[in-house]
């Protein structure tokens, strides 16, 4: 069974989980579905808040599934000494430590970096926040939509002279797993040198800063503050959606494409206007262009224009919708969704891990933990407990 | 100085990398950051064409520079057999090498990683493309505003009836150049067990679908098909942004923080109206909680509304835009924004690595390269070739 024998590239490594909600959680479960063993750990009787969110199917949060699939849950009350003992236990038989509370939160635990290490010196212990451990916002709460503001993303999406808009997936979250998956394994890679871990501190508004690289260096450059624009680049053009006949299409063409484009859009009378000799001159005398390519791409239909730019070689494709996406002939051949098994034997669909390895594949070994369900088992056969010991503990609200 | 001796948890990673643009150079540009030796592999002449792409600073591409900064490059023309074999000196002494072409151009080239493992069965080589490797799109180029408008993103981005909207980065890209870190990185920790390399196929497209894994599940559980919902998040209320009496402040309220929300716009009255008694209710409600919000924040101006909010531990904070975010205290305390040299001693600020760590710092130790700046070197330090070899070699044009 995939199960038992977890054969992706980071089997061995085991991961301590504390976060909740997205940032983390995304993290460990890109990790996990790469072979690392994440035991989760959760608060006694609530657990991670997202078991709370909707949409559930047959009472499971399918919010909660979609990131959680994989991972061991265990419960403990990190506020009481025997819990907090357990969990140093438990950070001496592992290799990653990941929290996501407010900064503070973990010092206040006793359970702060310097006071952790000292229980196992190889630890690579990663914290996720809205702003980091340091510099003046550190303490403030953060979500998702509140850092996507804050990091100027929402300044460049949406239509020109428009409402502010939030790109429609938890990238200021999902940003900062990704990064955390990143330092941790960069800080794996040094420990297999140097045999100590380290601390890793990432901000989700940092990793803002970090997608929107180019928004920068383009400020930087010029001085011009970027703006919204629509479906376009802001260098390179044509390089947008178009409206067709019927629908939307996609279009980008490389460098040397343009006499080509020309061709597929009946406008082969453009290709030397010296207004748009170039990309730079196309976006730069974008006002101009644009009235001749709406009116043309308004001329077909949508599979006639992926037809003509496939044959040119031109980079094109509809714009879809998530129910299209889903039974998209490439992503299903690619098997980015797969099932897992809930109670009763019910299978649930949820997307697969992107990384392709080509010797120790990536796989999604079973579905989300109930809450506390390994709890016995790891305080059992990792942390080294006895029955009685853990009876006793349970007995007193610890776990 | 730091450029002599980089200090990163991935000093004495070599790579190799012949990717071009943006997925790849992303990719590398992060793993370079934490420490790794990057070789740029460029065409002889022309070199990466990104070097083209404007805005330019002093005849440099800032497009280029932002995401090249710290690499070394050379020239190889990889299509000619002497190009070819120092190519694969060079495998013999790296431990990843990195790709983006369209797929099956590797293998024209003899380059495949079929061919290449043979000189280093412990190389890691990682392949990023369009739709990956595999499947009825392999052979098809993209961009990323194709994989954008492919992946879903788009539909679920803009304002409720509105045309689709790309998110005002390069996502397609990013979020690929993110996971082929993770895969090679966790190839990597594979191979300090087992010696083994392996080959990594990441897919852009793959990426979209990955980073949308919430509104999959939505999709999975309801059969609902997500839609844009401009500021909105589509499972939590309030959790957005509202346009206060000067501009827009973003506030996103934890689970129970819904009372105090109520107390600071005013609005006690509506804390236990039975519509808005949780967040999946005011969600399903929105459409009457709605003008009642809209109403309450015009009447303060933002920095009022933040104030309050914060008062009350409610993450709220301003739609800020890029040159706003440059002078951001939080980033600006954090170091995100840093200066490489360039010509003639002139500076240049470029975005940070967004991973801190405690013991092995990231750092940007140098500008981008000029074209093959460093071919010279690699072939006499790394490739073994004596003066008049390279000479004998530069003579024919292969470098």
């Amino acid at each position: 069974m995939a199960e038992s024998f977890p054969n992706g590239p980071l089997a061995g490594i085991r991961i301590l989980d504390l976060s909740r909600v997205l940032a983390g959680p995304y993290a460990t479960m890109v990790l996990n579905d790469l072979g690392a063993e994440v035991i989760k750990v959760e608060q006694p009787g609530r657990g991670d808040i997202a078991r709370g969110n909707g949409p559930f199917i047959d009472g499971q949060s399918s919010y909660f599934m979609s990131i959680n699939r994989g991972k061991r849950s265990i419960t403990l009350d990190l506020s009481r000494p025997e819990g907090k003992d357990i969990l140093l236990e438990l950070v001496r038989k592992s290799d990653v430590l990941v929290e996501n509370f407010v900064p503070g939160t973990m010092k206040r635990l006793g359970l702060d970096y310097e006071a952790v290490r000292e229980h196992n010196p190889g630890l690579v212990y990663a914290s996720c926040s809205g702003f980091g451990q340091t510099g003046p916002y550190a303490g403030k709460p953060a979500f998702d939509v509140v850092v996507q503001a804050m990091g100027g993303i929402m300044s460049v999406t949406g239509e020109p002279g428009g409402p502010p808009v939030r790109p429609g997936a938890s990238i200021g979250d999902i940003m900062a797993g990704m990064f955390l998956c990143i330092g941790v394994l960069s800080a794996l890679q040094e420990r297999s040198r140097s045999g100590l871990g380290q601390m890793i501190d990432i901000s989700m508004l940092d990793c803002q800063v970090a997608l929107q690289e180019n928004a920068f260096a383009r400020y930087f450059a010029t001085g011009e503050v970027p703006g919204p624009l629509g479906t376009r680049h802001p260098v390179f053009s044509p390089f947008q959606v178009f409206v067709t006949r019927d629908s939307h299409v996609a279009v980008a063409i490389a460098g040397d494409q343009w006499p080509l484009f020309c061709a597929v859009i009946d406008r082969v009378d453009i290709i030397d206007d010296p207004r748009f000799a170039d990309g730079y001159l196309r976006t730069q005398n974008y006002a101009e262009l644009e009235p001749i390519l709406n009116a043309a791409f308004r001329s077909r239909d949508t599979f006639e224009w992926i037809r003509g730019f496939e044959e040119a070689g031109i980079s094109c494709g509809p714009v879809n919708r998530i129910d299209q996406v889903a039974v998209d002939s490439q992503v299903v051949a690619r098997n980015m969704f797969t099932e897992v098994v809930g109670p009763e034997n019910r299978k649930y669909r949820v997307v697969n891990s992107p990384v392709q390895l080509s010797r120790t594949p990536a796989s999604v070994v079973r579905t989300s933990p109930d809450l506390g369900q390994d709890t016995e088992g790891v305080l059992r056969d990792i942390a080294g407990m006895s029955p009685s010991q853990i009876e006793s503990v349970r007995e007193r609200g610890v776990i």
